[in-house]
């Protein structure tokens, strides 16, 4: 089946995929405020319609949240892939600080290129739709798809996945194909593309110190009576040693050293620290000393103070010495790195620092192990293959700083690894207002998946 | 004129002077936020009717701020003495942590006895209004005062007080008198009555660290970008050494040691460390390695966050590597240290420490030096002894770890001495929620000052 035909088609046919992906963007599907449930079956009902358009056994499913879609193409013999997206979008608030309404997209000339603006359009509606299109190409050229496909979408990724690990588990055998692809990542830079093969894990913690066993007024007490937010600094403070490494017993005790190919491959993608931080308005690396930028967010393990609050916090001042402190602390961790220890160990770390009159209490908020891809099924090098030619860099395996627990789990649920291929870029504001995907992502992002269905077929 | 009679007309009318008492809790003038400017002026005109009604000269006196209220009692020939509180109260948050509406004041019965609950009950509307009944005991019974008598009310004591210096200024000839009084303090044990005669300064700042110039997600950040809660609590962490002294530079460069004769007379009251923080749930002195307690609180300068703040802080969890944090500090002061050096001093300490890509904004808020008054005046000997005649216990002169800057501003700007005399209790909950007075301290504060009025009608 002639590839080149396949890529002419999407070409021809990007304004009404444009159009299609506008017409998803206008469902406001906010997966966390239950006011826009409807919305949310109204986005997975327009995904079943349009995947059985063009061919895919589609269906919604039930869950106690909002619904998954699962759809599977014919069985042409081929490697099997599941690719998995969501369709759920996070909010809009603050609303004001959008130039359009959010679900109202619309393409837009900017400095850079053309985009398409509005809420998911990067996250994760535009990026799931390349995947789509690139079927639809197919079809429309070659009457079917090139390997067996399947398709997975689910509602709530946005709103911690509830219903997600549940569904996996109960349709094991549904969802079990030969590798996954997940596209819900961005490029490495304009020109580069890359497939994310590390994923950072994430430990959170919310600590609270309580010292007196009410406010007390700092002129009464102040001197005397401990206060917690001091108690608090000092144990924020001492996480991180002079160097920027982090203090808590056995953090790294299962760390690896990154292998010298990877540590290589990175250095070559040639990335500067101080751009990367003069974009936020920063311009030193706050991580361990002797790391590299890239080794920071991808392959070390960090600790953030992600909220701190104790005390008077509104407008002017209190003299108020207070009676608790809190903090959200959480860590990314990196293969090797048990997430329940640590949890253990840090809580030791905290009460071991504790003045003897003042107490802590400890929420978990999530524990999950970081992910490390095996890059030997040969689908991998195929689709680097299939990236590297549609872009004017080659495609590199990369490392992400944040956490996509869906890739874990095809792993650790399914026994499949996960190919995180998307395209993206950081400056897309997903998340915050004015998000925009561009139509070169986009464009581009669906010829990446026609290529990537063809190699893969021929593995 | 018959002193009994007076002090007879008290404890018959206290059912009456609790219930007017409990009129102006209900008027919720808190200062410091501007949507209570009106409950603000609503306690001023309050105030002045009822001065009126027992035949003071009262007025209304507008600020660019709330407030003022001024009052005269006819020139009876005795030593005139000028009364101060203040009709303004703290805020009321948290809210869910009072067992009663704040501003629907009553009497409760306790363990400990009667107490009067609601905000302002201690600080300052009850113990103000233990002058004002004094004065409309001694007119009901004998038609006028036995010396006298001003009145002057701020509204702005929680939140700064603003407006008050320039006018004290403007208005010094009319505010002179040949003794100020301030009721604004407490009891020292509930059989001992105290005499203020130190009191500490206070420095506020709030400072507030900026890191990158906008909130980033701790995924793609965590790590390489420095977090301004890191900063701020390394700072923070920082104000004290291992032996609890402050760090900032200077800080006791002007602090004196205490004359032994105070020295002596505190250590002969007998105060216990355990005792005084096991009441709040602490039994740790936590100030300077070497000193007692009563230095802790009265005679040495301390350093209290007052409120932190920074990123998240609601409910669940958000990783998010913020912009900014900040905190809310402040200094209370002895005599000897200068507010205005030491708030460049402690500015300069933290930009020293602060990461080149990091920034930092200060906001002042108030700078008084500590006052020590001179007791020379024989309305002081007076009031010591009518104190001494209404309670178990001989009345002791004290420190006051508080901020009362108003016996500073008397000090300075009209060249008197004032007698800080108050009946509040370390349990009244000042500044927290479910504040209250003791029917008793109100009670007995009442007849003190019918005590007092007629001693240094003598005089």
């Amino acid at each position: 089946m002639s590839l080149e035909q396949v890529l002419a088609q999407v070409d021809e046919a990007l304004p009404q995929a444009t159009a299609r992906l506008e017409e998803l963007l206008r469902i406001p599907s906010i997966s966390t405020d239950p006011a826009h449930a409807d919305a949310c079956v109204h986005a997975a009902d327009w995904l079943v319609a349009d995947l059985q358009s063009i061919g895919f056994d589609a269906s919604k499913r039930q869950t106690p949240g909002h619904p998954m879609v699962m759809a599977h193409g014919s069985d042409t013999g081929g490697p099997h892939v599941m690719f998995y997206g969501h369709y759920d979008v996070q909010p809009v608030d603050p609303l004001d600080l959008w130039d359009r309404p959010p679900f109202e997209p619309q393409v837009e000339d900017t400095p850079k290129g053309k985009v398409i603006r509005g809420r998911g359009s990067s996250d994760d509606k535009g990026q799931l739709m390349t995947f789509v299109e690139a079927c639809r190409a197919w079809v429309a050229v070659h009457g079917s798809l090139p390997t067996k496909v399947s398709i997975f979408f689910e509602g709530e990724e946005e709103s911690g996945s509830p219903s997600l690990v549940p569904f996996m588990t109960d349709n094991a055998d549904e969802l079990t194909a030969d590798v996954a692809l997940i596209c819900d990542t961005g490029l490495f830079g304009d020109a580069t593309p890359a497939i994310v093969t590390r994923l950072r894990g994430l430990l959170g913690e919310e600590i609270t110190i309580t010292g007196p066993n009410k406010d007390l007024h700092s002129g009464m007490y102040g001197g005397i009576a401990m206060n917690p937010i001091r108690v608090l600094s000092k144990i924020i403070a001492g996480l991180h040693d002079e160097t920027g490494r982090i203090t808590v017993p056995g953090f790294y005790d299962d760390v690896a050293e990154l292998p010298e190919d990877i540590a290589k491959q990175w250095h070559d993608l040639g990335f500067s620290n101080a751009e990367f931080l003069g974009e936020v308005g920063l311009g030193v690396a706050a991580g361990e000393q002797g790391r590299t930028g890239l080794e920071m967010i991808w392959s070390r393990p960090t600790c953030e103070v992600n909220g701190i609050s104790g005390g008077y916090e509104g407008e002017g001042f209190k003299t108020v010495l207070p009676s608790k402190a809190s903090a959200k602390i959480s860590f990314r961790l990196v293969p090797g790195q048990d997430p329940h220890a640590l949890r253990k160990s840090f809580r030791a770390h905290v009460e071991a620092q504790l003045p003897s009159d003042c107490s802590v209490s400890f929420k978990g908020h999530g524990a999950s192990p970081a992910s490390e891809m095996t890059t030997t099924h040969p689908a991998f090098e195929a689709a680097r293959g299939a990236l590297s030619d549609e872009w004017p860099n080659p495609a590199a395996y990369v490392g992400c700083g944040g956490s996509i627990p869906i890739a874990g789990y095809f792993k650790d649920i399914l026994g499949m690894d996960a190919m995180l291929i998307g395209f993206g870029k950081d400056d897309d504001q997903i998340h915050s207002p004015n998000e925009k995907y561009d139509l070169s992502s986009f464009h581009k992002g669906i010829r990446s998946w026609v290529r990537i269905l063809d190699a893969i077929s021929k593995t």
